[in-house]
């Protein structure tokens, strides 16, 4: 339950007021406005407001002085273009504000993003709540050890278990030392303010430090909060990068949250979102003339393609090689 | 008027319809959303749609899970010493989207704000209005021969009747060439399109130019459309530059139909801006050296005060030197 | 020759000098310092300043200490794993700053690209030199009427002799018109600023218009400049989209020579973008199952595809449907 | 000493080289090009790479074809009135890039500033060094009980000596309380690595956690480090605000270090900035109406003045009321 009681309740009190307005809504997102998405242990996504939606990414590309929207063929096939060309300035027109809950290290990830607004909970003025982040035992993944980048890929058989078992066996102790170190952390924290998380003075013999000094002892996986204020071309680039299976496993569990937001925003924009960025594919110069050649009835070698190993694997994962050179027994599926 | 029947149509239709919605409103500004407000002989400012108003700038600031506004008292106070610190990420949380009517060389002066989004008219693809335009006789003034920045400003006694009279000579003249030379590119342009205003071919027999090369025929007085979108800070940036004194009167003009919506929208907001960003002063470090001489009751003169001319004048004209710190012969003036 | 005598003067002086830096330099990109570089009829591209090559690019990559480069293989290598997995920020570690000067319509769309630093000749301070483009015959295309965006392309046979005796007969007519248009309008210009191009004043018993005012007369081929400072990531998005084939033949002539600059500055850099970026391809998830298709050997249809005839012709111009996956028929269509 | 020995080695070997250009040189910025110049306990600014100086500013402002400027003095007038006007495209042109290595917390400040390029030392593929931050004793002041922002000024007499007391006493044990649990966090770190900082297993066993994963148990006073790249225009918004006394004292420490770097490399630049930014005043409406009634020899109340307590104060430490407006009792001071 990411939400306090309270919390809960300035929620509740927005979603029960209801106004009317002149501008366009998406009744869709609309039923899941303020609403606390959990993600991870203890942090959210919360959609605070919004503007426009894809009608208002077709208005613009008309430039119209009305909604701009004629059938929704007609829009759908309009905003297909405008992705599939990079017309991007149309979806620059949406504008969404979300409420984040999120551990600091997922935070310096996301900040790396400079085409958004923020306003972030002031660990310099305030005292951050007592949570912190501790990964379920199933995301403890070893280090991937082929590339040092981020979290090995699933593997195959014995080794799987090897590490499976490794894995367990170190689940406990790691977790046990995030759970230790964070909150000695954070009793240490409110030792050196000389407050509690509420405020209040526990010595009055003492002074206590500086919050804007005393943050520095907690660790990267205690929780921040922000607003964040994007628009739609932006959320869209973010989420293609930070969705990515190379992103780290925390900040695609937000990507993935926010992806379903979208859906119900700009339904429209998100088909062609999947369609040309998500599920699209970038192929290399050379991975052109591999291609072109393969489908000439050519064998390709790698030597030859002039890729790198790792490009020619990329290509080849996304289109394998025939059968001939797989399997030789009649009846065996490549 | 600026709008033609079915633009006014379009116009009409979104105003009469109504939606309930659960994000903030602003009442002040749904009145006069989507309407077009008159600026210069052909342009106009609508608002399209907002987002936030200062509510969010509150909520922002509070990093609240609800509304996060208390009093208006306590929010006009909080929204002032925003503005009067620096807070600014706080107003980025509000976002507005304006659709523009106004002369290309007045969007040339626009688009050097790189803050904000646009999407524009495109006269590669579509033909452009046959409307440009003649500034209003009171408005030729001379250029100011002083700093040669600018048109002139008020010109005292015999001096300004001399020039008024030069310049109702003039005027007469300069309107006939600019509006003789632009129907004469908007002539040729159309004869080189070999369309007219709504596309239809005029001469079977001919080809036509391109649109985006025939355009290049048109002067920097045709009128041009766009979406523009902004958020409250960088909007509040645009118009302290654009609605000063030292920017050109027409994009003067589009500012100050502009601020009048931030009234209506932000009302605690832009009183802060007034404030501190309007009516307030910068003064240099000599500037503040001087004035602290003469609350002291020195008596500082220019050399003393390492000013240039110019922000000597700046200085005095915001703090006048009094008659008593002046000459000490009666009737002479300083 | 775009360059008057005192400028040209102005230009070797700066190149005649040189002094000792403990910066990365490139001896290749010093060779064509300050030098105009000629495009369109009056136009320059000059590179005035530069910051890092390659090598930063690496060195911000590795986050290190020294120069940051290994051997040149080990850093081209890595300069192709950024590109190849959109780690755009290294790029953003070298700046170039051109001196430009280009007609005003070309301006216009060049500016839309907001990331850059830009300082434009004042046409409200300064007086505009009387240089206007006139398109070369060749270029004076017909709009495309097929889709009515920019020109159309190359024509076959029949319809191309047509359409070259149209534009042959047509193309004096409007060079004609602009030529004649333009001289008249800045004639006019003149005459409203009471000034020649030096600020000579003509007639002194007239006021004269103010500057910011008489520009409004100007037409849109009109030359201007400006100094644009860029980053190396921002001028690669840049070149891929202004050098594409859809943008307007006069932009596209400005990066043509800008690619040359990277080419020199940055040859690592150049290469992998030209491999990745601009010889590459974006491939759709619809267009990624009917490559896996076809490469599996079976026959796909448009209507199977659920591509739309757009798509599905830009697809096949990248991957030629091969005769032997044709009919074998003589005269049965594909 | 912040550098390793082969880190200084790299930094030397740079520093020994040197190389002819055609660009403009800033003899003085050379000098401590590349030099680490210590901040705090661990940290320091390594100025990198810079492009342009003051006659950038001027050549860019004055759109010119060589260097643009000409006598300093001249120049030097230029750049106040640009700097005095708000005139800041020119500051743009010129780019700085440093190499800073800084606590956790204070990058995570640096950062909200969007408008630079930045490349962070990856502590997903890479081992953070055991280097962390504890401010000395002076600076563990205690938090400011007025208005729970930031620490609490100097105090005077009897209530400065008993709140000294309370801090020597309680440094030792916070400066305790921050060694341990950063050793003892970054022990755990390595654990959880099974890799010692060089990257080496530690117990071939073992699996060990991801990086990106592990590194979550460190705590905010880590050190990590970056490129980051800035125009001059931002950088000085940037030193306005991180410079000033209200910002937090160990991001201040950095922006005093680069503001020398300011000085050396753009001298008159750096005067117009201290004469119009740093050392000038913001005065609002209500602050100049007191302001001329109190030149005009009147008495202003606060209530009077319309304004707040805080404002009041802030307004009357700049501009101090005269003795001899106030005490009515010679000898009295006010």
């Amino acid at each position: 339950m990411p939400l306090s009681t309270s919390e809960q309740q300035d929620v509740d009190a927005l979603r029960a007021a209801s106004a009317p307005t002149r501008r366009s809504t998406v009744p869709d997102l609309e039923a899941m406005l303020y609403k606390a998405l959990p993600v991870l242990d203890h942090g959210f996504v919360r959609v605070v407001d919004y503007m426009g939606g894809d009608g208002a990414v077709v208005q613009a590309a008309r430039v119209s002085y009305g909604a701009g929207t004629r059938r929704t063929r007609e829009d759908a096939a309009l905003i297909r273009y405008l992705m599939r060309h990079a017309h991007t300035t149309p979806f620059e027109m949406c504008e969404i504000k979300l409420h984040v809950k999120l551990p600091i290290f997922v935070a310096r990830q996301w900040i790396r993003h400079r085409t958004a607004s923020v306003n972030e909970y002031s660990a310099r003025y305030s005292i951050l709540d007592n949570e912190f982040y501790v990964p379920a035992p199933q995301h403890l993944a070893a280090q991937s050890t082929s590339n040092r980048q981020g979290r090995g890929g699933v593997l195959d058989g014995r080794e799987a278990e090897r590490v499976a078992a490794l894995l367990r066996a170190e689940a406990e102790r790691v977790t046990e030392l995030l759970r230790a170190d964070a909150a000695q952390a954070y009793a240490h924290y409110e030792e050196m303010l000389n407050e509690d998380a509420a405020g209040a003075v526990r010595d009055p013999s003492r002074r206590g430090l500086a919050r804007e000094l005393a943050r520095m002892n907690l660790s990267l996986n205690v929780y921040t909060q922000w607003y964040w204020k994007v628009n739609l071309h932006n959320l869209l680039h973010f989420l293609r990068l930070r969705g990515d299976a190379h992103a780290q496993y925390e900040i695609r569990a937000y990507a993935k949250e926010m992806l379903k937001v979208v859906q119900r925003w700009t339904p429209l924009t998100y088909d062609a979102f999947m369609e040309y960025r998500v599920n699209g594919a970038s192929v290399s110069a050379r991975g052109v003339d591999v291609l072109r050649r393969r489908l000439r009835g050519e064998r390709v070698s790698r030597r030859d393609s002039g890729m790198s190993r790792a490009e020619w694997r990329e290509l080849h994962d996304l289109f394998p090689l025939e059968p001939r050179t797989q399997p030789l027994l009649p009846g065996v599926s490549g």
